[in-house]
């Protein structure tokens, strides 16, 4: 299996940690598109992901599945005696989903928006609204505040040990760099959080 | 259990659609929670869900689930014996997860900020920036576009049968609706397959 990524951006290395918590990460050749080149841009590659985004996970018989959960969640069911990132049952599925996609609309995504918004980064693609940029990396802060909060009585996200939901989250945090959100002393319990799961081999891969 | 929801907004109305298709819309009590009224900004909603959207489902022993897919999750697997909708195996459940965040990000999401920002809707809560919701209307056209293309091809939009892929991008072209993005013969495939999955039950509930 091929996994088209770029080191460096947030989302591909979503896919690596939990490949990585998982002891799958040899079964992907992980392939480098140079997003700043414009290779996601290419006939080629929109052939894979129409909407031009990594990471993206080409089956061998060619399938191509885009969106980091969508992949996360093939690996979860194609193999079933890796240890269990999304939950082992209705309610913890259910659980960690929905941290998932609280980690993506009020963290993730606002991070990106406010890099893009208020940098010029994309600005050959795209037309930068700093107001809009500002707004959202408020949003984000706010997301720091909340997930503090949480963590000062939970040593994990859900469901008392480590998940896709910290996975998630602890690549969100460290993204907030592109936007000069950093953790620090003044979110005691995040802070406590973040080196836990920074200091997991998974988290240098 | 008890959906909180609001029987207009188009999430919840994803989660009834995707209950009616598995025949479990019974099992569920639902209460409608008034956006306008801000009656989701309550101290007791905001117990339920910190993020104080709807939908939230409450289990009977007070668990609370928010966010859409992460509900349907919880029946898909609650309820092993009712229709399967996120799909049969590995590669089809990472298929559907893929479509449905597609469909979230580049349609769903781009219509509410088309809405929030064109509109005076939530103006008393936020600062529309219309500029911002005029670019987000525009990419959810190119989705229109999009989806025209691949339903030229495929009667459903994965798996080549209903699933909840079909129920989110149904329901993400109606609510298109608030931004006057309607579906007409300028887009005669997403038509066909529009008009035959409103003629369903299930998108009347």
């Amino acid at each position: 299996m091929k996994l088209y990524e770029m080191a460096k951006a947030p989302n591909p290395r979503r896919v690596r940690m939990f490949l990585a918590e998982k002891g799958l990460l040899d079964e992907v050749t992980c392939i480098e598109i140079d997003l700043a080149k414009g290779e996601n841009l290419s006939t080629d590659f929109s052939a894979k992901n129409p909407m031009n985004k990594v990471p993206v996970l080409e089956l061998d018989d060619g399938t191509c599945i885009s969106e980091t959960t969508a992949i996360c969640r093939y690996f979860e069911e194609h193999y079933p005696d890796s240890p269990k990132l999304l939950g082992n049952d209705a309610n913890e599925k259910a659980i960690i989903e929905q941290w998932t996609r609280w980690v993506d609309f009020y963290l993730f995504l606002p991070i990106g928006m406010g890099f893009q918004h208020t940098t010029d980064y994309f600005a050959h693609r795209m037309n930068p609204i700093k107001e809009w940029g500002e707004s959202n990396i408020e949003q984000a802060m706010k997301f720091f505040d909340f997930l503090d909060n949480h963590l000062k009585d939970h040593d994990y996200i859900a469901c008392g040990r480590l998940t896709a939901a910290d996975i998630n989250a602890f690549c969100s945090v460290d993204f907030g760099k592109v936007v000069n959100l950093r953790v620090n002393e003044s979110h005691p319990h995040l802070k406590h959080w973040y080196e836990r799961i920074k200091a997991r081999p998974s988290a240098a891969v």
